[in-house]
């Protein structure tokens, strides 16, 4: 699947106004931006850990849905993140890389940093469930 | 604290409308409620995984403020969640406990289950970085 | 199965000579002690944390088996572990408890103290992939 | 720190005869490797997964100390390792890469992989509690 591709099938999916804008996808990997708004600001002006890890979900879900296609229906069944840094109020990117996709599960490490640098500000590791081709 | 202290606190917290109701605190838990709306909805009538994580966080903050009082800002340093069954379209409770509260790090045992019955949605441990004291 | 056949499976399943032993099992529980020795010591006076890790996994795994029977081959596919207190050079026990036994995938909940009292020394989540039956 | 004086202070904080050798450092990085022999054998003719989540911790340790020097005496909080494929029966090499060092916690991203490929047999992020400096 190619960006165009990648981003009418996010949006197809989730009929809400997602925050995400897709930016890239090579063989392994998604890169993927949260459009920070009101919505995320924590006390103290800093994205929230919420807004974070539905960030680095979507990242993940879109990592493996480049690899199989966008006629499956992958399901998260684990998450680990460990938040880093707290990031400042600007846009965020997550970039999901495929560690593994096999018959049964795909398992997806995203790096997230800000539109500011490159210093990570969380790291997860995400578990799909992949239906039966 | 008791439960009013608690809510109190959380909607001072979080100006913005959380979704969040303060049902029980004990010694080591807290038990907080996801009032379900439309928000939370995922293709196939479920609860979104983010808005599990979400509560999960929370339950797991509150459950720390619940033991060190209001004054403290506890800050998630990682959280691991396990996804077990999709949850139908109903209001979802997480039951925080304590399993170590040290001088530097907070653990949390959150399990989740709906209202509708009480086998577990999700299962998660959380860790909170304790500010000095 | 019952205690003295899942010890059975267990030594049989690893010829070597593994330091565990089979203390209970229940309907989603098993119940397994750790024989600690010089191997699992760490500076310190403390039982290593790779020992810990071992312990659990094969208490997840126990518990797996005494739902499934002793035929299947279930492969662990994750682990995360919170260490919450050195423990003393005593026996550990690990209670493992299913939280999930799906057609493809097993959860398991492994909650760590020693023989000295009930104070958890490690919790754990471990996801277990369970062979087609 | 350089591999010489890493493999000095893991020899000597380690008494017993660990499996462990040193065989590059670099600014965030370590790489260490472990000599597999039977004692990490699986059935199926495999590395054992508790012998591959040792190895993850202690390359994580040195990626942690390589970082704020041998005096120091760090202890891990937490580990997250996702299994990834089966590896054969030769050495397998973590390479451990400090994502974060803050003044209580250093988390780590290990990767794993077998001496046969570069192939991914598994990946782990871990936390370690800093002593105060």
């Amino acid at each position: 699947m190619d960006v165009p591709g990648l981003q009418e099938f996010l949006d197809a999916a989730f009929p809400a106004d997602l925050p995400y804008v897709v930016e890239g996808i090579s063989d392994a990997a998604v890169r993927l931006r949260l459009a920070v708004d009101e919505s995320d600001v924590r006390p103290g002006g800093t994205v929230s850990g919420p807004s974070l890890m539905a960030l680095a979900d979507c990242a993940a879900y879109l990592a493996v849905v480049g690899q199989i296609g966008p006629v499956a229906l992958a399901v998260t069944t684990s998450l680990h993140i460990d938040f880093l840094r707290k990031p400042p109020l600007v846009d965020v990117v997550a970039v999901g890389t495929v560690l593994k996709l096999g018959s049964r599960l795909g398992v997806v490490d995203v790096a997230l940093h800000t539109v500011a640098d490159d210093a990570l500000v969380a790291k997860a590791q995400v578990t799909y469930s992949i239906p039966p081709r």
